[in-house]
C-alpha cells in the first residue's frame, strides 16, 4: 500500500504509469474495489432482453450480474449469487426464465429477487433476509449501466449531455446480430490506453481507417483540407437533421463527439458500404458518420447510421483482460437480406485482434528495467484523462481505507 | 494471519464459510499445514499392492508419498523425496520393484527405507542420516490411512466404530477395476461441502438418484411411505446377517451409516442391477443397499454388495481441486464376464462431472461482493460438522503458531 | 525478506537449497533483480547478425533486450522497450532493419539508440531525453554477454582465462544451424543444478555418453585404464595444436576445460561421428575432443572440432524455466552436404528432453516436508561453487538493500 501511495504521489500528468500499475496483481485487487465496484458500469443493451422473462448476465470486476426483464417492461439488475451457498444463478450468457431458480438447490427468486422457495430450510429461517442484492441500474436510450456501490456516482450529468447524441439512433430498438469475446494478455489499463488515441491508427489498422478519421475534434491541427472541407460540411448536415455533434464537456469521465466518415464511407465497413440496409431508428439519412462514445473505467461505443458498436474491458488478472464486443442492427433488419455478418463485423474484428497484438507488446515492454513513463503525444490527450481519473479513483480509495 | 483469526472469529456456525476461504491462496498455504499434514488421510487400499515390491504413490497435501508392500507382507510409507537432493522416487502411480531406487543418481532404499547406495559420496557421509522419511500408517480391513504428523491424531475410535461396517465387505480382498481423476474449478472444501449433502441430488444427479435415497439418516423427517416402510425391513435383514447399520457417533471427523437402495436397486448403477456378477467378500445375498463412509479432510466411500467407491480430494490451488476416483470390485471377479467397466463407473462418472459444474459455478459465485455466508439447510447438518471441524482444526494450528 | 535472510544465514555448504528457494515466487522475483540483473548474461552469438541491420532479441531475466549489427561492425544492445510508452520494439527472435521502428507509434531510432522519428509530439518534447536505453555488451570471439546493472562486474578476468579456449573454433565464424526453446516444469536453479553434474548421465543419457565422458575433471579419482590412457595422449596432442585444456581458475563464476571424447568419437552425436564434415575456424584434425563451458548465472556452451552448442536458462517463474539451446557449425557448410540437422541436434534435443524430466521431478518432491537440503556427492562439487555463488549475491543485494 505504501509502494501504491508513492507511486500515486509520483505520478507525472500527461504520461504514461509505472510499470508495476501494469503488473501488480494486489493493485488490480484494489482497483476491481476501487473503481470496477465505485463506477457506473456498461453492462448491456436493453434489446438484447426484449421480452418478460428474458435475462443477460455481465461481468463487473469480480461480480457477475443478472439484467432480467420484468412483466411490467421494467428491468432489475442483481448480483449473481444465491443467498444460499452463493452458486451462480443464472449460468449463460442469457437466457429466459419466470423466475430465478439456483441450480444448486433450487432457491427461486421472483422478479424483483424475493425468495419465493427455499426447501428443507429449518423453522427460523426467515426467506425476507434472503432476497436476492440488487444494484443500482440506468438505462439510457436502451444503454444499460450497473453500480455495485450502495453510494452510486452521479449519473445525471452524464444522460443528460450524451443522451442527445445517441437517442437517435434508438438502440433499445436494436438487436445482437454479433457477439465476440477475446482475451488480450496485457493489463486492462492498457487496452484501454490502447483504445483511447488513434495516433497508432494508420501504422495499425488499414480496415478501420478506411472510414474513421484519426482526428478525434473537429478543430485537429494535423487535419488536411479534405478534412477542413468535410466538417463544416456535415455539421450542417447534422444541424439541419436535428443530430448534436459537438464534444460533451465530460471531463475526464466520458467522452462523446460526432464525426464524419472520411473516403465517401456510410459504414464502419472494409469498403464503406452500408452494414445493413436497414437504418438505425426512424434515421432516412445513411451518410451520417458517427457518434463516439466512451465512459470509465472500460466501455467505448460507436454509433452509426447503420449499426451500434459495444465494446467493454474486464479485467481477468494483472496481465489479462477480456474484451467483449457485440455489434448490433435494427431490430427489424433481416440477416442475409439486410445485413451480411461477415461484412458487419470484419472491420471491428481485425481492428480488435491489431489493438490486442499491440497491447500485448506494450504489456511486455513495460516490464523491462528500461521502462519509464513516457510523455503522450498531443493526439494522446485522451490518454491524459484516463490516467488522471485513474490516479483519482485510486487516490480517493486510499484515502477512505486511511480513514478506517 | 489477522484476518484470517478474524475471520474464523467471526464465522457463524451452521452457515457456509466467508468468500475468502475458498479464493485466497495464502488460506490454501496454511490449511495445508494445518489440516493435510495434521490429519490421518485416506491414500488407497491394501488390495492394489498384493504383492511383494508393488507400490502405489498418493498426494497428501503437497506431498507424494510411497506405499510399498514388504516381503513379510507388511506396508512401508514414506516421503517420496530422495533424501539427496530431493527428487520424486517412484514417479508414476503404482509399480514394482524391489527397492526403491531414485531415478535420478539411483540412491537405493531397501523396504524399509534404509539408504543402500548411493555412489560417489565423501568419506565422511553417514548413510544411516539418510533414510527415507516414513510417516505413520494405519491399515483398517485394507483401507489405508497415513499421517505425515509425527504427533498423529487417535486413529482407534475410529476403527473401532467403522470396522465393523466395511470389514464384511473385505476391501483387502478386492481389485481396481476402474480408476480416474478429473480437475475441478472449486476450492477444495466447496467439493466436500457439495458431496456432504443430497439437498442438491434431485436436481442434478438423475443417475445416482435411481439408486440413492437422498436421506442421510434413518429417521429422517421427510421420509415418505416408501422409505418408512423400507428402512425397517431392511435394518431387520441387516441384523440377521451381522451387518451394523446404525450411524457411527464420529461427531464432525467421520461419519459411518448403512442405508437402502431405493427402486429395488441392487447397486449403485444406471439400472440399479449389479455392477459386478461377484459379490464381495463372502457376501451371499446382493440385495444390501450400502454402507457409506466419510473422514475428514476430503474422501468418502460408498460400500455396496458387488463394488466399492473410493473417492479422494486434493487440492491444488485456491481455485483448483483434484478428485481421484477408484472403483474395485472382488479380486476374483473377471472383467467381460462377471463385471463391465462402463456399467460399472457410469454412474459415479456422471454424478463427478455434475458436481464438478455445481461446485465451479458455486466457486465463481462466492467470488461476488454480494456473497455472505448463507444459512445450511436442515439436510446440510454434515456441512456444518465439516465447517465447525475445519474452524477448529485452523484454530488451533494459529494457536499453535502463536505460542512459537 | 526477514525469511530469505534466515535461508541464507542457516544454508549449508555443500548441499542443495531449503526448499523455498526453489517455489517461493517472492524469492523468483528478488533473483531477478540481484541476479539476472547484475551478472554477465550470455546472448547470443555475433554470427546471428553477419550483417549492418541484423539483430537478434534475448531475454535477461524480465528484460526483452535487442542486439544489433552496426554499419561500422559494431554491435549495439539496448532494452527492448520503447521510450514512448514502453512497447517492445523488435518483436520476433530475429530480424533485419536499418533503423529500429517501434511498431505501436513509428518511433524511430537509429542504430546508436538516438530518437530519430517520433510524430506529434508537443513542441517542449525534447528527443535527447529519450533515447533508447543501451546495456553494457561484451564480445569475446564472438560470444555476446549483456549486463543490465549500469556497474557491470568485471570481465576481463573471464575473457583472459576462457578465450584462449574458444577462439580456435571461432565462434564469430558460424551460423545457427539449429534452434530450439523449451519449457521446463522447474526451478531455474534445479536446471542449472542438473546441468553442473554428470552424476546422473550414466543412468539417464544413453546418447549423450557414447561421447561424453562423466569426468569433469583430467584427474578425476573414478578415471578407469581407458581413461587414464587416454587423457595424457590428447593432452600431448592438445599441446602440441596450440590448444589449451587445463581447467581455468574460475573460482565459483565460471568454468573452462578441454576434455577427450571416449568412445573414440570425434563429435557429440548418437555414433561419434562428425557432425559437421566441415571444421570449425581452422582446424584440421576433427579428433579434438570439447572444451567446455559455463557462465553464471545460467549458460553453458561446448566447443567441438564441427560443432559449438550454446544453451541458455531463462527463469518464467518460480516453477518454470525457459531453456533455449542453439547449435552453431562453420558458416561456409552446407546443409544436406556437409551435416545433416537432425543428426547434428539429435544427442542434445534428447540430453535437453531427459534432464526436463529429471528437473520437474527434483522440482516436485523437493515440496515436500520430507525434503530438506541433502550432501552434494564429490562428483558434484560445481553444484558446491553454484550454491555458494547463489548465496553470495543473494547477501550482497540484501545488504545493499538494508542500507537504502
Amino acid at each position: 500500500m505504501d509502494h501504491l501511495k508513492a507511486m500515486l504521489k509520483r505520478r507525472k500528468v500527461g504520461h504514461s504509469l509505472e510499470g508495476d500499475f501494469y503488473h501488480s496483481q494486489a493493485i488490480l485487487d484494489i482497483e476491481l474495489k476501487a473503481i470496477f465496484e465505485k463506477e457506473w458500469v456498461f453492462v448491456g443493451n436493453s434489446s438484447e432482453i426484449p421480452n418478460p422473462g428474458d435475462y443477460i448476465t455481465a461481468t463487473v470486476g469480480r461480480n457477475s450480474v443478472i439484467l432480467l426483464k420484468k412483466k411490467s417492461g421494467e428491468i432489475s439488475a442483481f448480483l449473481n449469487s444465491c443467498r444460499h451457498r452463493g452458486s451462480l444463478i443464472c449460468l449463460g450468457k442469457k437466457g429466459h426464465s419466470n423466475q430465478l431458480v439456483c441450480p444448486y438447490h433450487q432457491w427461486t427468486y421472483d422478479e424483483d429477487g424475493a425468495l419465493v422457495h427455499a426447501g428443507e430450510m429449518p423453522a427460523d429461517f426467515d426467506p425476507e433476509n434472503h432476497f436476492l442484492k440488487s444494484v443500482s441500474l440506468q438505462n439510457m436510450s436502451g444503454m444499460l449501466y450497473v453500480c455495485i456501490s450502495k453510494n452510486p456516482p452521479d449519473f445525471e450529468e452524464f444522460r443528460k449531455q450524451v443522451e442527445p447524441y445517441i437517442a437517435p439512433h434508438q438502440p433499445f430498438r436494436c438487436k445482437v446480430a454479433y457477439e465476440e469475446s477475446i482475451v488480450e494478455e496485457a493489463n486492462w489499463k492498457l487496452v484501454i490506453e490502447n483504445n483511447r488515441e488513434c495516433y497508432h491508427c494508420a501504422g495499425s489498422h488499414p480496415e478501420l481507417t478506411f472510414s474513421l478519421t484519426a482526428f478525434a475534434m473537429p478543430d485537429d491541427p494535423r487535419a488536411d483540407g479534405f478534412f477542413t472541407e468535410l466538417m463544416p460540411r456535415m455539421a450542417k448536415k447534422w444541424q439541419e437533421l436535428g443530430l448534436p455533434h459537438k464534444p460533451v464537456p465530460g471531463g475526464d469521465k466520458f467522452r462523446c463527439i460526432r464525426l464524419p466518415f472520411i473516403n465517401d464511407a456510410l459504414s464502419m465497413t472494409i469498403d464503406g458500404s452500408l452494414a445493413s440496409r436497414k437504418l438505425l431508428g426512424d434515421l432516412k439519412d445513411a451518410n451520417l458518420g458517427s457518434a463516439r462514445m466512451f465512459h470509465v473505467p472500460g466501455n467505448w461505443n460507436h454509433f452509426g447510421s447503420d449499426y451500434i458498436l459495444h465494446a467493454s474491458v474486464t479485467p481477468i488478472s494483472a496481465d489479462k483482460t477480456l474484451l467483449t464486443t457485440k455489434w448490433l442492427v435494427h431490430e427489424d433488419a433481416v440477416e442475409g437480406w439486410d445485413y451480411d455478418v461477415k461484412h458487419l463485423a470484419r472491420v471491428w474484428q481485425a481492428t480488435n485482434e491489431q489493438d490486442s497484438t499491440l497491447a500485448a507488446n506494450n504489456h511486455l515492454g513495460t516490464r523491462s528495467v528500461g521502462y519509464e513513463p513516457g510523455p503522450y503525444a498531443e493526439s494522446e490527450f485522451m490518454l491524459t484523462d484516463f490516467t488522471n481519473w485513474y490516479g483519482g479513483m485510486m487516490e480517493k480509495y486510499i484515502e477512505g481505507e486511511d480513514e478506517k
